[in-house]
Order: structure tokens, then C-alpha cells, then sequence
């Protein structure tokens, strides 16, 4: 017999004695069917308990190393020999970020400090105590129902969106919530979208393996005709503020889009009213949805730009016609938000608090777009300012006579990151929209917006 | 020209003017191509101020229901005429719940009354607050990186899985980590999966397209044998306590499923450590992740059961062969679940509190199944309890001369809720499970418990 080399000083007994003969079977000191000391055996020849040789012997039963043949002790399992194969280390596949940079003219960043904190603090430890365990239990696939009440009653004061609560699926962000669709669209279904586009739609409908039609957009919005022989197709528009371009579909444009839509089975249309709570001029145009009475269009919207980006929260109303489907394919999983953030968001929303967020957050934005415009006037003739007056980033082209990459480069240089449009297309970008970039102004300050514009002033050398 | 109905104790005046002239419009009193009243005439023939008539005149403008021809004045669109389809509404499709249910025997429930509710609210306090604004951006796909750091050392310490932060993903509960990994996998990937299995895993693989291959399980667990001639498959394994037969997979089939794995490329393992944290004899296996040497194993885990169901975090090991991929595919997108409790969670391990609520869960744990083994005795030989020692759940398999249906039937109408074993096949149950159902007592108390196997006693009419 081996000696084991037994101190007191680190683990427990059992387990040095499990370690011990774990080591002796995987370097074949002891063979396959060879059988091992007896537990009585063991124990005195080390000087331990039985009971701790049983522990160990225990444990490598459990683990299959050893098998307890009665009346006739313990044999070693013959375990198939372990094959490595040489895999070679992947390289570091972190994204390189701009070390200098000092402007961040993106187009998807709130104002943080104008968050609600206190407010969030006192409804999360009124949603949070120990008397409402509902808060710990998993909710239903389609989310929490306050959330989706209170959601019925301001989609439709704010949108006009028609639904009611079983219609609300909660998803935790857009992406997530177009997941959920693409499961219950049927697989042949083709994803039409705008081109320009916002990528993550069209990533998220591309991964889940739905043939993909980019469509063009005139000044009215995604053209009707290129659609007019498709079957089975699902057109994904952001009619209230085109993402990119900034445009809103004229009512004619709806009209058209929705006739399309009910003029065969299977054609359904996916209104995504990413940033519709912030229009400063006018107040916002009435969703698709509730113009819509033949059970066509799927509405989506997020808590992401309205609250903020970490708020993992959205929505879908789904039209009657798909309900079903819904039903049958995800009833069975649980929700992916946490029930608590639904239950604070509901408080928020119910308490007249995100009312009042927004109508601040509107008045904050529309100020610091205002402010970014008179800044551009520096530029004079050599850009023009293009896009609705909504959400939260504007678009500029330029006459500069250089190109959109040179543009992009020179501005990184300066320390501001600014958002090319051909970033936004699907495939070859058309020629009438070189050299246009977004400049997103949410989650900059005044300050920070002047000194932006400065710095791209100077690195277009606009001032030569 | 018609008379407007203006009034004054509703809605502001700029409005009434908009919402007449839309509906002139939409009833064809105004057809398309006629021109409108100039808003002076307008003005003053209502006499209410030029700026209101303009209000109104540029949301209609907005909306595309008028255009403006320069020098010429405002014109009607022509808007296609809108189509209405008949839709029926659809019934109801709520689930039905038990009105009676008095005790639910659910395998997947928790202990509400022993979660952490102070140190869960104070950890709140101290990772909510106005000065880090990073808990209001949404964070990259991969999720937080203190979670994830977390997450490396205590995977390491707990279940021997090695691994550095990068190739941990954080996904919103096990099915979105699922859903993820179906899209980092090639399309042509089958999934082969433990019969019988944990259904929302199947459920999942089988919406994203997958070809689903049900393998048998013998008493090591999941067969090799079946799987020998498949190439481009990815095996879903619980090989620390099947779900939902109990088994603990040994060492010496580990292996095998390993060398399976390695004998080709394109096969993977997914290892689902679902409930591991709970053991209650011995220590816990160490996981397939840690003797895979060759990057074959993608290791998932949850928080659902370790923690709260009403937690949406899961976490996903991904080996370094897939990495690449997953970089590829997924880091376009942010990460689906709040950064707030992310945060809550990585400081909640860091400062050692999951350590000890894992600890005193177990001794709950293991005192209820004790308790509930203890209380089961009166059934005699009529039942037989399977599974290892381990979860929160285990199986009896009943010698009682009824029929699955009739059993679970009669203990419906005592208000027990039971789940046979037959709801977690795919296809036809084999004959040796037969009336073998599932009793979770992680939610109930040793009072519920003891009630609970008293009601199934008198509802089997074991005592007559």
C-alpha cells in the first residue's frame, strides 16, 4: 500500500483521502477492476475513522471512479482514457475604443443627470418587502399585468394604440421583443425594411433566419411599390421618426402601407415607435396601430430613450390575429424581465411620475437641439440640417468637399465620435445621402455640444 | 364654408380646428385636390387668432392630410381609401388555473420566506445612486463585467470551471442564454437532447429551428451509443442531477460524452448545472466544463433557483472555439438584462452574502426533504423514491393500480397539484416510467408538506 501523505493543516481528512486515491486511478497506479484497500483496512493504516473513509470512498463511488461489489469490496471503474486535443488560444477580440475621445455625439445616449433617482428609490422600496413574495416568483411569459395595464391606458391616451392587456407582451428591449416575433411570424415569413435602417432590428431579424428585403425610402417614407408582389412578408418601419433619416410618414403613406398590408393574408406590418414620446413642434402623429382595424400591425416600443438605456423593458402589441400563435409558442416559458423593474416602471407610470419625466425630458432636449442648430450656423452653406424636429439626434450633410470617411477620421482625431448614415444601410448606399452624418445630442450638455461643434468646425477645416 | 362647432371648455382651440378639418377631409366634404380656406380667411371667419389657425394647418401638414403649393395655398391629398377586413375576435386563450390548489407541489418554486431582504435592499441602496451614472447605459452584450469577475471565481471555487470573464455572457434566465447560444451555433447544429428532458430547454431549441434528436437515459444518464454516428450536434446535458429523473451522471460516462465530443469537430456538450448549488450528502460533482480540455463544453447556470425565479439572470461559459462567433453575431447588441441588477447580484457574491444564503438554503432544503421522505413512509411499499439527493425536488414511483391520469386527477380535486413525469417527454414515455411523478418542496413548509402527502394519501385511497 501507498502511503498517503496526510496533514493537518488544509483540507478535511475525507477529502485528501478521496484527492489521494482520485490521483492513483487517473494515473493508472491503481488499474481498471483492480480492487482497493477495504474501508476498515484503510482506516487503520492510516490512523483515521471509518467514517471518514467512508466519506471519501462515498464520493468516488458517487463520481463513478469506484464500484462496490458486495461481499467482495471495491474495484476501480474502467474509465475511457481522456483524449486532449491542441486547441490554440483565440486572440483577444475586444473592440478597440477611442482613447481620446472627449464628444460623443451618439444617437442613442439619454441625460443622466436629469434621472428621476429619488423617485425610483421610494417606489423600489415600496415594490420591494418582505410581505409580497410575488415579487421573487417568475411572472408569465407575456409579463407582469399591472405593467400591462398601465401600459393599455397610456398607449392609448399618448398613441391612440387600441389593445387591451392580453394583447401586451413585455420583452426586455426591442431586439428581445422582436425575438419573441420572429417565433411567432411563421418561418417563411420575409422581414421587409427600411433602407437606411436601424441595425439592430435588422440584425435581430437576420439571425433568427428570415429572408431579409431592404426597401428604399422616398421623402414620404419606405416605398409602397417594390412591396406590391410580396406574400408573407412583415415590413418593419418606424413611421413616427424614421430611424435614421428622421422623416414622419405623411397619413397618405400609412394609408397605403396598411392597404398593402390587408390586401392579401399574411402580410403584417411591425411599427417600432422607438422615440415618438419626444416631439417639440407639434404634438406627436397618431400611431399606425390605431388607425389599423384588420389585426395587421405589430406595435413595439421601448422604455430605453424614455427612462433609460439600462431600464431592460419593452413592448409589443400584438394584434388579435397573432394572439393565438403567441399563445401557443411561449406560454410555457416565463418572462425574461424581472418582475421587480416591471412592478417600479408600472408605479412610475401609474403615479403620474413618467408623465411628467417626459414632459421635462422634452422640454431638456428640445432646448439642447436648439442649441446644437444655432452652434451648426457656424458652418454656414457648407452643411444643411435635415430630419423631423423629434427624438433625440439630428442629421447633417455636408458640402465639404471631403470624404464622408476622411470626415470621420478627421473628427476622431479631434476626440468626437460622430455616426455616418452609411453605417445604416443595408448593402451599397445610395449617392444623395454621402456625407451624411448623425450628430445624437441627448446625453450631451450645452457645453459639451458647443465645444462638439467647435471641434468639428476645426477638423473639417471649415474655417480655411 | 361650414360652421366650425367651437367651444370653449374642452379641448384647446388650435385642436377642435385640426380634428373638423380632419374629419371634413376623411368624410370627403373636402375631396381630394380641393383647396382649403387660407388661414386668414379662415381666421377671421372664425375669429380666433392666425397663429391657432396655423397650429392646426401644420399638423395636418405633419399628418399629410394637406399639402401647401407656394403662392397657391393649401390643397387636400389624396389619400388612398382605407380597407376594412373582418376580423373575429378570438376567444379567451387564459390558462385555466386550479381554483382549489392548496398545495403545489412545483419542482421549480423557491423558500420566499428565507430570501435576504435586507441585505438585497441595502445592496440596492448602496449600487443605486446619482453619482454612477453607469448604472443608467445599457452595458455591453457580454453583460457587466463585475458580474462576470464574480462569476469566474465563483464558477472556479464552487464547480471547478475554468474560465476567464470573456468568455462569460450574461442572458436574461436560462432559455434567453439558450436562445443565444442557438444563434452562436451553425444552423445545421442538431440538438440532442436527455428523454425525458427539461422542457423549456427543448421547447426553446426546437422553436429556433434546430432538429431535435431525443436520446434514452439509463441509470448513468444520457446513452452514448445513440449519439455515435452524428456529426454538427450540440448534446444538452444535466449531468449533475438530471432533470427531471435525479441521476447523477458518473465519471466514467463524463468521459465518454467528452471523447464523444472530441472524436469530431462540430460536436458540443451543453452542460445545464441547473440546481448544483443544492447537494446535500456529499459535496457537489465538479462539472463536465472542468475536465473538458478541448473546448467543447458550453457550461449555463442560473440564478433562478439559487436565488429568485423573479431574477432574470443566467450566465453561459462559452469555450473559446465558439467565442469568435459569438463576437461576431452578438456584440452588435446590448445585453438584455438590467445593469442595476447585475451590479445587485456581483455585489451580492463579492461581499460573500450568496455564499451564506447557498449555505442556509441547503440545511432548509435538506430538513424539508427529509421531512417529506420522513412523511412519505406512511405510503409503505406503495411508493418507491428516486433520484439522488440533491435539488429541490424528488420522484416517487408509485405501485398503486391506477393510472397516471386518474391519480394526478385525484389529486387536482384535493387541491394537491402533482407533476407526473409523462409531461417531460418528447414523444411516447417508455414503460418503466410509468406513474412516476415529480414532488418539489423548495416553496413549502414542513406544515404544507406534511399536508400535502396527507391529501395525496386519502386522494390514492392508499388507506383503504
Amino acid at each position: 500500500m501507498i502511503t498517503l501523505p496526510l496533514c493537518t493543516n488544509k483540507a478535511p481528512l475525507y477529502r485528501q483521502i478521496y484527492d489521494w486515491l482520485k490521483a492513483e486511478i487517473q494515473s493508472k497506479n491503481y488499474k481498471p477492476h483492480d480492487r482497493i484497500p477495504s474501508k476498515r483496512k484503510l482506516s487503520e493504516h492510516l490512523c483515521v475513522s471509518i467514517n471518514t473513509i467512508d466519506t471519501a470512498y462515498s464520493q468516488l463511488l458517487d463520481e463513478g471512479y469506484i464500484i462496490a461489489v458486495p461481499k467482495k469490496g471495491y474495484f476501480v471503474c474502467d474509465i475511457d482514457v481522456y483524449h486532449r486535443i491542441n486547441v490554440t488560444q483565440q486572440e483577444n477580440t475586444l473592440n478597440i475604443s477611442m482613447s481620446n475621445l472627449k464628444i460623443d455625439f451618439s444617437p442613442s445616449d439619454i441625460d443622466h443627470h436629469a434621472f428621476p433617482y429619488k423617485t425610483w428609490r421610494n417606489i423600489f422600496k415600496s415594490c420591494f418587502n418582505e410581505f409580497d413574495h410575488s415579487i421573487l416568483k417568475r411572472t408569465m411569459a407575456q409579463g407582469d399585468v399591472n405593467l400591462r395595464r398601465e401600459l393599455v391606458a397610456f398607449l392609448h391616451s399618448s398613441r391612440g394604440v387600441n389593445c387591451d392587456e392580453r394583447q401586451i407582451v413585455i420583452g426586455a428591449g426591442t431586439e428581445s421583443s422582436l425575438r419573441t416575433l420572429s417565433l411567432v411570424l411563421s418561418n417563411n415569413t420575409s422581414i421587409a425594411l427600411e433602407n437606411p435602417v436601424y441595425r439592430k432590428a435588422y440584425k435581430t431579424f437576420e439571425h433568427m433566419g428570415h429572408a431579409i428585403l431592404p426597401i428604399p425610402i422616398d421623402d414620404r417614407g419606405i416605398e409602397i411599390e417594390p412591396l406590391k408582389n410580396l406574400s408573407n412578408v412583415a415590413v418593419y418601419v418606424t413611421p413616427s421618426h424614421q430611424f435614421p433619416l428622421g422623416i414622419s410618414m405623411p397619413i397618405g403613406r400609412r394609408v397605403e402601407l396598411l392597404n398593402f398590408a390587408n390586401e392579401a393574408d399574411g402580410r403584417f406590418i411591425i411599427e417600432d415607435d422607438y422615440d415618438s414620446e419626444f416631439r417639440y413642434i407639434r404634438k406627436p402623429l397618431p400611431s399606425l396601430q390605431s388607425i389599423d382595424q384588420n389585426g395587421k400591425v405589430i406595435y413595439v416600443g421601448t422604455f430605453s430613450t424614455s427612462i433609460a438605456p439600462s431600464i431592460r423593458i419593452s413592448y409589443m402589441v400584438l394584434p388579435l390575429t397573432l394572439l393565438k400563435n403567441y399563445t401557443k409558442i411561449c406560454t410555457e416559458f416565463g418572462s425574461e424581465v424581472s418582475i421587480l423593474e416591471q412592478r417600479i416602471v408600472a408605479k412610475f407610470i401609474a403615479e403620474g411620475n413618467y408623465e411628467k419625466h417626459l414632459n421635462k425630458m422634452r422640454k431638456l432636449y428640445k432646448d439642447k437641439r436648439g442649441h446644437l442648430i444655432r452652434e451648426l450656423s457656424i458652418f454656414g452653406n457648407d452643411i444643411k440640417i435635415v430630419g423631423e424636429s423629434a427624438g433625440s439626434h439630428l442629421l447633417i450633410k455636408s458640402a465639404i468637399s471631403k470624404s464622408e470617411n476622411d470626415m470621420r477620421k478627421a473628427a476622431t482625431e479631434k476626440g468626437v465620435k460622430v455616426y455616418p448614415i452609411s453605417d445604416y444601410f443595408i448593402g451599397q448606399m445610395l449617392e444623395k445621402y454621402e456625407n451624411t452624418f448623425l450628430l445624437g445630442y441627448g446625453a450631451l450638455s450645452k457645453i459639451e455640444i458647443s465645444e462638439g461643434v467647435k471641434l468639428l468646425y476645426d477638423a473639417w477645416n471649415c474655417g480655411d
